[in-house]
């Protein structure tokens, strides 16, 4: 049983108002380390067997159809989750 | 400016409605390549400077408090993302 990770971003230039929720609870934690947190998803796909190529190519074919929004977001990285990043 | 990534995923044993959905989209695009979807949360942290040790130590902690709920979710990674995965 193979996994494939596929992390997405909202676009650099887009109003991340989750982002912006989790920094301001930060220093309610004690913590004041981060000038800035962006929120966006991970997926893990699991499939039978091992990865191939073929489910790398599907997975970054869901990435940009059904796991991301094109307008708003950005694929970051589709990888074997055994290969690692 | 460096940049720490956190990588939250559901708990195994919790129900994943989110990932079922993405998992029932997908073969009306044609893929029927993955048996299983899970949707989970990534998180870039911006601090001046590089990542110190205790940048990443504060990540660890704000990932346990705050960017993660401990109940039904994991924290899976904590790291520098220049130094990757």
């Amino acid at each position: 049983m193979g996994r494939i990770i596929v992390e997405v971003m909202p676009k650099p230039e887009i109003l991340d108002p989750q982002g912006k929720a989790v920094r301001g609870a930060l220093p309610r934690q004690g913590i004041e380390t981060f000038t800035d947190v962006r929120q966006g998803k991970r997926f893990e796909l699991t499939v039978d067997g091992p990865v191939s190529e073929q489910a790398l190519e599907d997975a970054a074919k869901a990435a940009e159809s059904v796991l991301s929004n094109p307008i708003i977001e950005d694929v970051v990285a589709v990888y074997d989750a055994e290969a690692g990043r």
